[in-house]
């Protein structure tokens, strides 16, 4: 471990990551999105912006044999995810809005994607600068859906997790391009209003839209400050590596 | 009552309306939506589409001292729903596309629509020809909600409820001409996936999107014929006129 990165278990050990010690790093979000991917050997998985691989590198350590790639733009972190992933994740420093053509002409079974959360116009940036390219949003989100929908093979799927403020920005632009289009969205606790949803959207898909009941993420009413509270489904995952079937 | 009509008791006997005893009839669509307007004495309300009257009726059996307005295509329905409101409630027989000048020239607090559930080409016609028209949809979803913004008073809010398959439409509408929108899905039971959305948009409005919890309309796990099983929450809108805040 170095001074400038910490290195951090995931799935309860399965996995472990470099990440940067200041900036961005990855929490649940990505390894939630991560394990509602019911990809299978042999399939090929494009992580948009992925960051040092959280999402990426959750779904290799459940689902063997796939054939993973990942796209990030900040040389730090593509660093980071490629000496994370090692030969078996392929790593292409890029803007996502500007792909290599090697990139480009391929076609991929399943895109996952955690993109930034705040729009740089909304929110103040944050210190760090990294941190602020992982969390601001320099590329508008309805290219981020475009960009993934373009990279899916026929009956391919996209995966985005995100704020459920832009869900109405996600459903029309995922309208678009996709069908079959289902939304679970993730509520800290019992009676509170929903804060994440991950959407999954099909190429060629025809069936129709689905909003799932919320996934519950913690015990209890209200947090506990340290407390590991969250719910038996979500441990699962957290903790063991596994799938989050919706 | 004569043979082709029957009288039936809402609100626990707070509202009785005559509607054809074949064709289309209201159930508990219209009450639950009429119940989440938050509506005050005076306010101007437009029920577009109105059929015989009960979403717009149920509102102001609940709210007293509402200026009323229906508009319904079907000469049937807009007659019952004359003779159902009386003197309070003004009904005008007309196509929603195609609304007289002196609707086009007002502006109403509140719109409220329970539209066409069953887009055409997508379902069998209904056998009756009257059902058919208040259950297919001729009028495309867009076209009610760019009406519904239309005449709209500032600050005004549009309450639309609508089966979730339609959700992305009505978000992608809605986000082109009204904010603040906010979604509570309805479902028929615990661990049941929504099957309605009551979607309200505010005109001017900027505030962020929600997505509330999921509202359970029924008790237990699987459905008992014949029992009334609505939860408190909902038997109290159903049975005693309550309102439905979210």
């Amino acid at each position: 471990m170095s001074e400038i990165h910490t290195r951090d278990a995931f799935l309860g050990g399965k996995l472990h990551l470099l990440q940067p010690k200041k900036g961005y790093r990855a929490g649940v979000d990505p390894v939630l999105l991560a394990a509602t991917v019911a990809a299978t050997a042999g399939d090929r998985v494009l992580d948009l912006g992925c960051g040092v691989g959280a999402a990426a590198l959750c779904l290799g350590a459940r689902v063997p044999g796939l054939v993973l790639t990942g796209v990030e733009r900040q040389p730090l972190y593509a660093d980071l995810a490629q000496r994370n992933g090692g030969s078996t994740f392929e790593v292409v420093t890029a803007d996502i809005v500007d792909l290599p053509l090697h990139i480009r002409e391929r076609q991929f079974d399943h895109v996952l994607a955690n993109p930034p959360y705040y729009k740089r116009s909304d929110s103040r940036a944050a210190h760090d600068a990294d941190r602020e390219t992982a969390l601001g949003e320099e590329t508008p989100l309805a290219d981020w859906i475009k960009i993934a929908a373009k990279r899916l093979a026929p009956k391919g799927y996209a995966h985005f997790i995100h704020r459920v403020e832009r869900l109405p920005e996600i459903l029309t632009e995922m309208g678009k391009r996709l069908g079959s289009i289902e939304v679970l969205p993730l509520s800290p606790r019992t009676g509170r209003m929903p804060e994440l949803v991950i959407v999954r959207g099909r190429k060629n898909g025809r069936g129709a839209f689905r909003l799932h009941t919320p996934l519950i993420l913690h015990e209890g009413s209200r947090h506990e400050k340290d407390a590991d509270t969250y719910v038996p489904r979500v441990k699962a995952v957290l903790r063991d590596g596994a799938a989050l079937t919706f």
